[in-house]
C-alpha cells in the first residue's frame, strides 16, 4: 500500500527538485535497519544557496519559511532516490531545523512549520515527527536553515 | 520489574507536570522500533517560558540550571505519557542540551548536569546517556535551553 | 572480517588518544541494538582543551581542521574502548559537527571534511556517514568544535 506520498505529491502539483549532492566527504543517505538518516538539507537550487543571511537580519520570516520548504524538498529528493519511492516512508521519526538568526529572533516555529506542514501534508498528520527547533550562529556558505530528518522506511 | 524510576520519583517527592503539547505541527514523542525520541523540551510551565533569555546576559547558571530541570520534567512527562510508566525505560540513550548563550559563556558543563543528575536520581547512574553541549544563537520564543532525549524502552 | 579499520590506522601510523573521561553526569558511549551512540567528542589532550576560541575570530579555518581531527581521533578511542576493536564498526552512519564561530564564518565544509577524511581513511568510501555542519554560539569550556558520531556496529 506504501504512505500515499507518491500520489499525494502529484495531486498537489509538487515536482521535486534534482536529488543533492553533497558539499564535502559524506553521502546525503545512511539507512541502518529501518531508520533512513538525511543529511542536513540546505536551501539549494542545482547546488548553489537559494537564500544567503540570518533570519532577524538580512531575512524576514517569509524568506526562511521559503527556505525551509526548498530544504526539505531537497530533502524529499535525496529520500526518493535513496528508496525509489516515497511511499516507502513509514514514519517520519525526528525533524532538526536550525535556523542562522541574528540572536534576537524568537519567531522559530511558524518558520519551522513550513518543513512540518509539508510533510503532513504528504505523509498525513499520523505521521508527523518530533521537532528540536534551534537558532543557531551561522550555517554552511552562509544559508538560512539547514533541515535534519530521520525516517522510518520500509 | 522495571527501570524502578516510578518508585524513586515517589522517594523523592517529584510529581511531574503536565505533558506538554506541542508549538507548531509535530508531535512531542515517536518511537520507532525500541527508540523513543522526543522532541525539544523546553521549560515552560502550562504552555508558557518559565524563563526568558540567554545564559551569561539575562540569565545566570543557576537560572539555567532550574531551566534545563524544568525541561527535563516536561520530558519525562511527555514520556510517561508515551509509555504509561517511566519503569518501561530501559536506557536513557542520549541527552542533548542546547542553550542560548551570549557566546562567551562557556561554563556549560554544570548547567547541562542539572538534566543528567535528575535523569542518574531516577534511572540509576547505569542508565546515564551519551551527551551534546551546545550553546547556541536562539531558541524558541526565546526561551533559553532546550533538551533532547532518545530513550531505550521495552 | 571486519571494516580493516585497524590495519589502516596501523598503515597511517596513526596512535589513538587516551579514550575520552566525561566532564560531568554522562557516559562517553551507549549502544541500543546495532547503533552506538558517542557523546560529543571535543578537541582534547589529556583532559585539557587543545583549542580555546572561535572560528573566524580568535582562530582559523587551519586550526579549525586540526580541531576537528584531535575530536574525532578522541571519539575512536571512545569508540575502540567500547568496541574492543574498530573492525567491529560496519557503517559511519551520522557525523555532526559544531563550530563555535564568530556567526560571519561560513566555510564550514572544509573544516568538516577533516572529519570525514579521517573516518573515509580508515573505514573506507563506502562507509561515510550522513553529515550535518553546523555554526553555533560557543562549546564547553570555549573549545572551538564538537562532533557527534552515530555508528552502526556488529
Amino acid at each position: 500500500m506504501g504512505s500515499g506520498a507518491e500520489r499525494r505529491l502529484a495531486e498537489l502539483g509538487i515536482e521535486l527538485p534534482a536529488a543533492p549532492t553533497p558539499f564535502g566527504s559524506y553521502v546525503e543517505t545512511v539507512q541502518s535497519g529501518k531508520l533512513l538518516f538525511l543529511s542536513g538539507m540546505l536551501p539549494v537550487v542545482d547546488h548553489k544557496p537559494k537564500y544567503v543571511g540570518r533570519l532577524g537580519k538580512e531575512l524576514d520570516a517569509e524568506m526562511g519559511r521559503d527556505a525551509v520548504r526548498t530544504a526539505t524538498l531537497v530533502g524529499l529528493a535525496a529520500t526518493k532516490k535513496h528508496l525509489g519511492s516515497l511511499d516507502r516512508v513509514t514514519r517520519v521519526v525526528k525533524l532538526g531545523v536550525f535556523m542562522a538568526t541574528s540572536g534576537d529572533f524568537f519567531d522559530q516555529p511558524p518558520v519551522a512549520d513550513a518543513a512540518s506542514d509539508l510533510l503532513r501534508d504528504l505523509f498525513g498528520a499520523e505521521k508527523l515527527p518530533v521537532r528540536l527547533v534551534i537558532g543557531v550562529a551561522s550555517l554552511p556558505l552562509g544559508m538560512p536553515v539547514e533541515i535534519e530528518v530521520i525516517l522510518e522506511v520500509e
